[in-house]
């Protein structure tokens, strides 16, 4: 069975108390629930991390080039300054799905240029917590057929 | 049960043909059996349209007011450039979803910005013809819950 | 009696229905029909045509280049992106006046920038349905003395 | 009687001998009369002040806050450099309506950008000595029903 | 015989009366009837289409991929703005030379970036009716030997 | 007793009615109370002057240069556009403090760039009436030991 | 008594010792016993970190939601490249004030931009360590009256 | 015998104290005396005036258009930011030459546009006092044959 | 019989072996031969010359001041740089066409900007040696009739 | 023996492995042992340090204060983007050389901003694992006359 | 009796011939005579030279530093984009003087830049012939005290 | 035993003399001298050239296609601005490494961008003479094993 690195970046703990208007009212652990539900009846396996560093998300790319099929990541508010993180999404060589809870190309202008946008297979931007499921449907589809 | 208008924009028609190592060799004809086969299972009704013509898609998009619960849309080059495709959009009134076959942010420059991004509620890009499957999909979830 | 062609450009159809906190609550018929008696006053015929194509607004010009003395044109959303409809205006050679209903230089950026006035005699711009009423009495003062 | 502040920025008073070519023939008293006459019409009153110094024009807009009921406002060059007059107009609270005698979107880049025209109602540009009667009729309409 | 599509973009039908200082005096029927006499001397076949319509100028390439061996164009207007005919000038797979009247390089800006050029094999610029008639020799040398 | 000088840009003669929700609803001669009185126990005298003429407040800065120990300012809209008024700060000589009422790195683009800034040794910055009061405070500091 | 987090970010560790000439001779702990000292005056209590991580100062913002009252912060080099930082400041819902040693405006191009400031109260700039003290008053008396 | 007006803009009056290394240490009423006498050689009259105020030389330019040959003008901080100066100038109809003291082409980025230039005949810079002195023989040379 | 000046710029001697790809096999004496042949059919005589100088090409010009009808100029590397170049060939008053072998407006940008462009009458580009052929054809019809 | 600090930035690790084309095949492990057999060969000692993890590469920096002569460091990703590195590295007081694997000017527009450089003394860039090497003697040659 | 050198750039061997509108009509044999005649009025010797080679006047201007007391310059086209010419006359260490003819602010945004103004003393601009005889004063009264 | 062709641009004759501060005190001949020591040593040969002349660099570096292994080259001010400098490095095919004394990252920004860089192997900046030395220590590594 496929496995699957879920990584979700800084702040992104937070979830369900910080700016419920953008990013709605469902918890961190809520989403990796429904994460693990879905990703069952996909017949893939998740890990599951969560980081304010910029460098242990760097770590967890590399620790999971070992095991991992694909990555889903929602890079949070290193999306649109960390080439540090883009080269370790490439590093990896691994297909990579990016996820965005909010609609970021109608917020600020800073948050309308993706640096890791380039390096993942596509992205899934705006839906709230269902960007992440839409995007773990989308990485299944990837490993059913590339 | 809900109906939802599904538009392709310039171009669309062609696929399958047009360069297929960026759009993929499924024809448009193909993704429209896909949608509609999981529009059934999601309990949706699809009015799908292609057009060339910018202000065709405008006339559909004012015509859908009448009668459409949403909106999934591809603006192909229009994308880009169209400020009336945008004022269309954001005048129905209907949740709104764009779609995109190829990763736009990893294209030439003038790809990488939406005008119509920022009156959708979000956007599914870089999965071929699965970012129109997952953006019904997304149209579906806002319709149940918005 | 002079003639004088009206254009309206996209999504302008929608007009009270269509965001009235910005655009006003009045219909393009109510306009056309305040513009018509307003005419009458400035001993003006009108000709009135309004499309969401590009198009059509453009051979509209041309075929009025046989007939009207002035234009008054409010070219909705192309004001921002069309040159091919800022050199129709120029080509006809006939007195334009550009009209908007809202104050375009206090919205989004993309909307503060018109390829159409440079080619226009003038504007108005920002006063609702009174904008057009003003750019008709622009137009009769240029008919009367250039 | 409603009163209404027109206030003409600086060089203003040069009107008739200063580039006629741009500006016209007109002098400003001519214009001032005109005014008059059409105020008179429109039931306003008209209180009427040039000055070449951008610290006298904020002053007669925190003077006028005390009995006008709009402001009519050519603010010359001071257009495209004065944030301090742009705060005035606002703080006043007044609507608002800037008129240009030459249309400046045809004119020099640095002309091109108005500080002042997001804090008005509306404006009319480009007809020459008719611009102010417009603007004027713009605020009797504005003054009737906002 | 090959065959070549010559296309026409807006505004183009009213030559010979358009600003004749920057575009000349020679009619579109004239420049089509120099056309049709030259490739008749090179060995080749022209239909000929002239629209104001970004949507029916790519149908018509779309229409050519059945037939025609190259593409002849002067995008008019839409050489600057639109990137669906644009992205229709490369679906077609076909050698395309662009062509236009006036020296686009030696006037306003917005007009020195054109989105068309990137897409075909070269262009002609400058040269009035000519720069028609130099642009279907390249046609011509192009199908000898690419 | 060192003396400072208190200069208050265009517009500060409005405080407690123009916008309060932006600026507060205090007034500026309760602001000046508060000054006088935070000075006192400093062991600093203050001479405060508010115009919304650049050219006084020039003057007053030239005059100063015989009196003053520093000079505490907020320059309002002029701020943004002042060469003059930066060089008269920085031709004082003495040591000036800039504060702002309101956040002007939250506000429009053209507010978060001061021309003053460079010139003084600090600013305080969004605290409303405190951020003259701190100001002050810092002023004392520099005084006591540079 | 309300508590206070203060938070020292990157390389300020290194104060007293790093080019004494732009950020002073006194150490980060002196500055750290002059704030408590006069926390002590002002009735707050205060937790101070410093840290060279950007994950160690969102963390310790994120665990400050649990007691603080309110945050002191100067983030060091990531003022000006740090959305992480930016989004964990404005996520913790309390009133933020940020503090700079040296005039960042009258230094480098890429210092005088703060990703902070828009998500802060107000800042402190250009005072050395009295930046922090003031800030640390700026502090109270928001706490006394938001 | 021709009249020239000479506008000293703001700061001017500090000559010989203000940063003497960029601007010498020569005083105002110096430079002026030596104007005088190279006047006087020259066979021209000179009226001299120096203010702060933007406005006031505005109106010391309207009122030299009744007796005034030419015009020789040290805009200082207002060269960089009066559209109102600019038009000023350019209403007069007279030949104007720009002075500067310090070589602002080797200074901050924002001294680096004038907008005066456009607008003069020509302008010396660079050379301390002798700019003026300079300024004169070539506005002597423009009244001799222009 | 007209006598025309053949320029070609730095690096066009190489032509041939330099990048075969970009700039084709054929070698500049080759291109020259069929320029003279073409010349002679069109009653033309040649005078060519290639230089890596700036300054030989700028003499070359001012020489043909004296004996050439026209330029016909393939300036290599300097079209993007010299401004000394553009105003030799505006000095001399001779119409002149620009040509490039390879499509510049599909190569890196600092390519796609031709300083030379705004002074020729035009330029054909992107058609490898045959873009000399048909310049010289635009330069035979520019001396039939300009 | 002087003694230098070698500092990896984030993904260096991965070398070897990652993007072999741009970065080539030697691992960090085989570079590390060429440099300490360069090493010897200078008389230098190397304490050698690879994180991805910013705020330990700071760390580092400080610590090296005690008992580093010079620095050898590749940023990695981080050189496009941290400030709080920079100003770790001209905190330490010490000589840094600065060194790439890849021609970073040959790469995306993001990468050719080096933020690190100018608080460098050098650097060497592009010549893959030979850039250590180099770098490596350009540090022997700093020590041995700076 | 102090040596000057002269130096005249590109295409100034043309004057009184190229664009006579722009640069006069006198001839650069004209303008050397004049200067030569101010020059022995001012107890100066001058050595003129012009070229069309950036590299010649390279050459000049380090073959001068043997002799030459400072520089009089007309870079021509060169000014606006030869840094190798702005390095020479920077390393010559002479006081240099740069004249234009024209008043190239108010020309192409391309000429409003200069690259040579920074490493000069001073410049003079805009008045014909006169620009180099005022620049000769200049360079008189800069020998006499700098 | 391989030849390698060493390039020194504009200015490099006077190194030693000009601003020591920023290029050292060695001359040119010096650093030929360390050049030719230490290619001895490396086994290579050189042929060294310096020319202010940029068409004799372009010669220089095309002849050298018929003997040279490789290319060592500082451009000196052409670095920054000479398309046609860098199409003929690339021209030439040879591995080529580009140094400069200075840390050109470090002072003006117009120093900052070279377009030689992306046609070379790599670069050594910023350490002086040395510079050289490391950067015919690169020629000989590519030359071993590219």
């Amino acid at each position: 069975m496929p496995e699957v690195l879920v990584l979700h970046g800084p702040n992104l703990n937070l979830l369900g108390t910080r700016r419920p208007e953008i990013y709605g009212r469902m918890t961190l652990a809520e989403i990796d629930q429904r994460l693990q539900a879905r990703a069952a009846e996909l017949g893939l396996t998740l890990r599951i991390k969560q980081s304010n560093h910029e460098g242990e998300l760097i770590d967890a790319l590399h620790e999971a080039m070992g095991w991992a099929a694909a990555v889903l990541i929602n890079p949070g508010g290193l999306t649109h300054t960390s080439v540090a993180l883009r080269d370790a999404v490439e590093a990896t060589g691994l297909p990579a799905v990016e996820v965005h809870l909010s609609n970021i190309y109608a917020r600020e202008p800073f948050r309308q240029v993706s640096l890791i946008s380039p390096v993942c297979v596509g992205h899934v931007v705006g839906f709230g917590w269902r960007s992440y499921v839409l995007g773990l449907e989308a990485v299944a589809g990837l490993l059913r057929e590339p």
